[in-house]
């Protein structure tokens, strides 16, 4: 097989994460140090930066300032949520992307993101191919969802795990401090899928959590819920619960449905407001003192309370990926292969076909969720516990994050 | 002077915070340690723990996990708001807890809270002087908000303006991810008083943090709000804007009012709910993608970001309670007296008269706030800045926080 030689180009797309950067820190000091790779180019907000002809020469950075990549949260080169046509209904875009990779003469592309992304990146690889340029597409996983497949765990999930952990375990000492008594719901992103809600039930664990955790693989009944919320508060004087964004009742219908309209560019509905709708029909049944706080934003940049393992795991997927490229394979996204056994916790790097990871939920499995429907199994904290371990050791000034400031230097099109 | 000697009740009052139980640690382990004390009863959600006569038997604990108490947030005895009524015009509370006191043959007594709760100590100390029950007590300074005077500042602030700085930067670095713009509003807790609100501002100063802070020091003015967000948005295609939850109009009516009609024990208006009614203000006026974000519970329980120099602190001062009390001194609280100059930062305790303290509301120098009215001057940064520095060696099991498992076991009666 023949050995590329030309730039590469890094893009970061999706929803950030606290680590997603550490990703971008792989790719970046990996492509760096490699003699096939000639230029390594960011690529401003994703594929936009590619199809506006926005690229950053990284090797232009204080190299001191890729090694603080790790410890910034978001994406530092800028994300987007932008949806490739079909190129066999529209190649317009593919038709600019193969205009600007040649015009960098740019022989690797990575791309970093969650399902869409990887859809993004298995579109352009295959349009590659079918105009016969060379050039070794790699996706690298990333999403605080969790939701890809075929990977055992995503970078970035285990990192927001840990802040919605540890958030809850600190709520849930605050929720219960008057004898008056408080009902307290907690929303936590996850789209479709419950591992990050899951997570939440990692504090109860540790004993300090949601009594009641609702995923979203389970429909939601109102009724039940009530009951169950009734039963707590009865029995205890308050109550921590925690619900995903995505809880749906049977029919389908998002338990949040009525508060949201908006939808972000792929078209999913915008979901959120969920937690003080619930607290108010909790309110309006009960008549009790209640709370509805909403994670939001921070549990996808909580870098402060960043896994090691979640971290050190999302370099490790950006450098496979550079490795795995230049020694010629394509096509293809890093994924995490694990195993948890008696001896600990073990993870490494594979390869699956981009095809497989773009656009499929990986879901909790119904057999992790309690048959109450309002909680989960020791298999899941098996599962998510080992991702969460290891404190960075994190730089601050004046006990403030350092993050990595970037020069963000355009780069010429002369080769 | 004769030295009493007796048991001593400490109770814990008011909204918790990320290091009021180091306080109670300070109060339990030196009370402990004394020799005129002759045993250490922890109050069941403060005062009303008096009132009912149940109270906790600390010389039971075990000292390991007294030592964890300045890791675990919110008041580890429990918390309430409860008034007590003017004694001239209803004095039975007061007779009850002097029947407790007699009951227990408590001598000292240190009341750990905000405003309110040191005016339910005042209340308590001079009823005692009245009918000549020697007993000395003391206040323990506590409130997130920072607004109680004759203290440069109150424990518990810091470590809520650290999670606010750090939290901010966190947002900031999310916030601006996308090429297509986003406006979001933080709502920070604080009451009347715009110290928490002001910490935004120390993120800014960091270089990553909020383009716009508004303190309810100055009057809210929503076309000059909208007129500000217009034009960093259009300057920068983004804004992360901070707002005091206690932010008003010039004739005092909260900007979150319509929002809200709950209040707490007190009588204070609930506040909350005010920065996606903002966010969807701004939404309807400029068209643009907007989010709103409350730190609500979260920023007073954020242990796992507190500052070492606020945990410090907070021991102090119930150290320093403590040991005025057994010299001899009643009816003050403990304040802390900093310095702040070219050699740093320096902080010791000084006793202020419990009148002093309470209900008078501590706010932001007008001077210490930007001529627009949309920041803050380099003077709060100074003064705030010392107060988040030091970040303690938490206990960690399994990743995630290791709090203090108290026992709680009822004292009986009989001495």
């Amino acid at each position: 097989m023949e050995i590329l030689k030309g730039a590469c180009i890094i893009g970061q797309s999706g929803g950030p994460t606290a680590v997603i950067n550490a990703s971008a820190q792989g790719v970046i000091q990996t492509a760096l140090a490699n003699p096939n790779i000639t230029r390594v180019l960011g690529a401003a907000h994703g594929i936009k930066g590619v199809l506006a002809d926005k690229l950053y020469d990284m090797g232009q950075e204080d190299p001191a300032e890729l090694d603080l990549l790790q410890f910034t949260p978001s994406s530092a080169l800028g994300s987007c949520r932008y949806k490739l046509a079909d190129p066999d209904v529209d190649d317009t875009d593919y038709q600019r992307i193969l205009e600007i990779f040649k015009k960098y003469d740019v022989r690797y592309f990575f791309y970093n993101g969650g399902n869409d992304s990887m859809d993004t990146c298995n579109k352009i690889s295959k349009y590659m191919q079918r105009v016969g340029y060379p050039c070794n597409v790699i996706g690298v996983p990333k999403t605080i969802d969790n939701d890809l497949s075929g990977t055992d765990h995503c970078p970035g999930y285990a990192s927001a795990a840990k802040y919605i952990a540890t958030s809850c375990m600190e709520l849930y000492q605050d929720a219960r401090v008057y004898d008056t008594g408080t009902i307290v719901v907690v929303e936590i992103m996850g789209r479709h899928a419950g591992w990050l809600a899951g997570a939440a039930a990692l504090a109860t664990w540790a004993g300090s959590g949601p009594d009641l955790v609702y995923l979203p693989e389970v429909d939601f009944d109102m009724d039940r819920f009530l009951a169950d919320v009734k039963k707590v508060y009865d029995a205890t004087g308050n109550c921590l619960v925690a619900v995903s964004e995505g809880i749906h009742y049977a029919d389908g219908t998002f338990v949040s449905e009525a508060k949201t309209s908006a939808t972000d560019g792929f078209g999913h509905a915008q979901l959120g407001g969920l937690a003080a709708m619930l607290a108010e029909t909790i309110k309006q049944k009960m008549g009790v003192k209640v709370r509805g706080i909403e994670l939001s934003l921070l549990q996808r940049c909580g870098s402060h309370l960043a896994s090691k393992t979640d971290m050190d795991e999302a370099y490790l997927a950006g450098k496979a990926a550079v490795e795995a490229a230049v020694s010629g394979t394509t096509d293809h996204m890093v994924a995490l292969d694990c195993r948890r056994d008696s001896s600990g916790y073990h993870c490494e790097t594979k390869l699956v076909p981009l095809s497989q990871a773009a656009n499929t939920e990986q879901k909790v499995p119904l057999a992790w969720i309690n048959q109450a429907g309002n909680g989960v199994e020791q298999a899941f904290i098996d599962y998510a516990l080992p991702l969460i371990q290891g404190e960075p050791q994190r730089p601050v000034e004046h006990a403030l994050p350092r993050f990595s400031k970037l020069k963000k230097v355009l780069a010429s099109g002369e080769v």
